[in-house]
């Protein structure tokens, strides 16, 4: 790993397999989510009575639940998609930094059942906004080792790309640290704050400029 | 995005990776639908009487529901697919668009339980239908999407085909339409409907006549 | 599909997203099975009591049940693999037939489940027995649909390797067709014969000097 | 098999769906690790009494086992990835080999339950540490199994680099057993060691160097 003459080549450990397994594990993520929303079995006459239809509107902060989590799960989804495109080869230090980052995105559908669970609970809001900070920062240290002097990209790669790169996932860690803090004052801000701030990274931003005109 | 000087080429982010996403999510939703047939527990002394042959039997809404669903996400499946083949390269809002299509592909299997449950009964007859109704709107989505001014496919794809494939999504979602409002007078006619629809989507269309003669 | 010119070469629908959407319904379904063996909750006085061993114990039937069907699913992701080899494109019915073959494999952990626990019951070997010659018949039609007059194979495919493809699966639906008449007299020959029915299946055929080879 | 004039070609099975079932069974075996952690549903007044914090700090050994194994899981999809790196295609016996080896990854959540549920006793931490025995064995064996006479890697492979690749799961497999042995004096040391072992594998090796330096 020290040297590394050939970096412009698609020589060394290619990248198919850690995306084949990162696609597996959100595809896998995504879909337990939705297994928290559990269909009430009521009697027959329960039924009759005309008590489905609240029944099931009791469910609706476990489907807010559900779409967050989803949402979340698609940026950092679209997040590792966009930085991988870059990257020419893998090592193992990047295997292990993105498995540290699947360890946490397989985290997510057991916090979002404790917010769920709890929505007023400062504990589990701020068990779930670490979570997400977690994603972030492991996100940031793929991007730093890949990039750190043009270790597993492409040469022609700019520092400003890199910086934006850079940029785009550090601000959204800071963000995401001052939802959690919120949640010592008011919980309830905190989860529309974790609602809100993906809006933000679903927008098109400098990075896709460079999907369209580079061949990857 | 909004300057694409090199449609022709495959340049710009690969469709690969979301093709592998909704792959996984596919499969596990296709499997998540049989979790919902539970083999009932029986004492040896009910087993002994006979009882198990009449208790599987009564399994069987559940099995047609299991059906029912697999052949829908199935349909769904073989269409994006169909759809995805025309695509030279994806950008963000594709991304998103098809994620938005993923998010109600894994509700399918809470839907389909909600169905099982209460097949007479029209908010669970209509929830379902609406499912339908929505993946095939965000299939359509895709398809606008990509095809609007040749953005995310070949020049040489020509306007007659991109007509058919839009014809052929929006069809299904209005005689979906029509078999939900079928619910408000008679729930059972509905569910017919629902089983019956898919079988014109098994069938050969135009479409797959520039399969077999194109490079995709 | 009536016409298909060009044969040869790789037009038309690419085969890699339904083997994709195939390998991961199958890895679902082999990771199912294991969900089977729940892993009993001892109160701590029944463990110091050293109940743990013998509580254990009384899973085995569970085990064996999981490891036959683990065993039959590699079968098929094997034999599906092996004909898929030959294929050079696919077409709208050949997606089809591989989703009515993987809608049966998905019923694959419901149907062991039901083996594992009424292992004596005649109805429930017999059950999962037409599960597995299912399977083989809608292999056998992949198989079938994709050679007859070479329709998605390529033209240097031998009409002997296409004889041998057709015995081979046909030979073990007829096997397992016995196997499943045998639970008529005494449930438990089957279970023995559908345990040693694979093994024939993991021994090396002639299929695979094709695939030493051939191009694919 | 026997004979393999053309080894060098990329002749032969392909070895992708033996990678993507791979990679799809350790995506779910990873994320079915997080479903034992399940979130404890409070009555309100135990919620607001404060009891949910030590609630959840009663689940840290559940957490603490999710994450070993994961980090095991880990350990082998790496050693799995980085061997059969060096393949260039696949046959019937590889086939099965690896599905052997899938078997046991399968086991692993079923094998973390009972690790975390019985922590102190023997039997239930001697079968998890047989477990990694049984994955470290079959990694072997298809290493074994592919490298000798070259048969399934190129010709340039040196046999250096296959015996420290041998030198490397066998270790493991070693180091392993004696953690098991070490359970009949006291089962804490095996726990810790199981947890520790696993670092040793993250570090980079010789291996690593050939990946950086050929074509695969």
């Amino acid at each position: 790993m020290a040297a590394h003459p050939s970096l412009e080549s698609t020589e060394g450990l290619s990248k198919h397999r850690i995306e084949a397994l990162s696609d597996g594990i959100f595809a896998f993520a995504m879909t337990l989510l939705v297994l928290d929303i559990k269909i009430p079995k009521l009697p027959e006459a329960a039924v009759n009575a005309g008590l489905l239809v609240p029944t099931l509107l009791i469910l609706w902060p476990k489907f807010f639940s559900y779409v967050t989590s989803f949402v979340v799960l698609g940026v950092f989804w679209v997040g590792h998609h966009g930085y991988f495109h870059f990257l020419k080869r893998t090592d193992r230090w990047l295997l292990w930094i993105t498995l540290l980052f699947l360890m946490f995105i397989v985290c997510v559908p057991c916090s979002t059942d404790l917010l769920g669970d709890y929505p007023h609970q400062k504990v589990a809001v701020m068990i779930y906004g670490c979570n997400i900070i977690a994603l972030g920062l492991t996100l940031y240290l793929q991007w730093w080792y890949a990039t750190r002097g043009h270790r597993l990209v492409g040469r022609d790669l700019e520092p400003e790309m890199v910086r934006k790169g850079t940029q785009r996932i550090l601000t959204g860690a800071v963000v995401y640290s001052c939802a959690v803090l919120f949640a010592l004052i008011n919980p309830t801000i905190s989860v529309i704050l974790y609602a809100v701030i993906p809006i933000f990274y679903i927008l098109p931003s400098h990075l896709d400029h460079h999907w369209t005109h580079s061949h990857g």
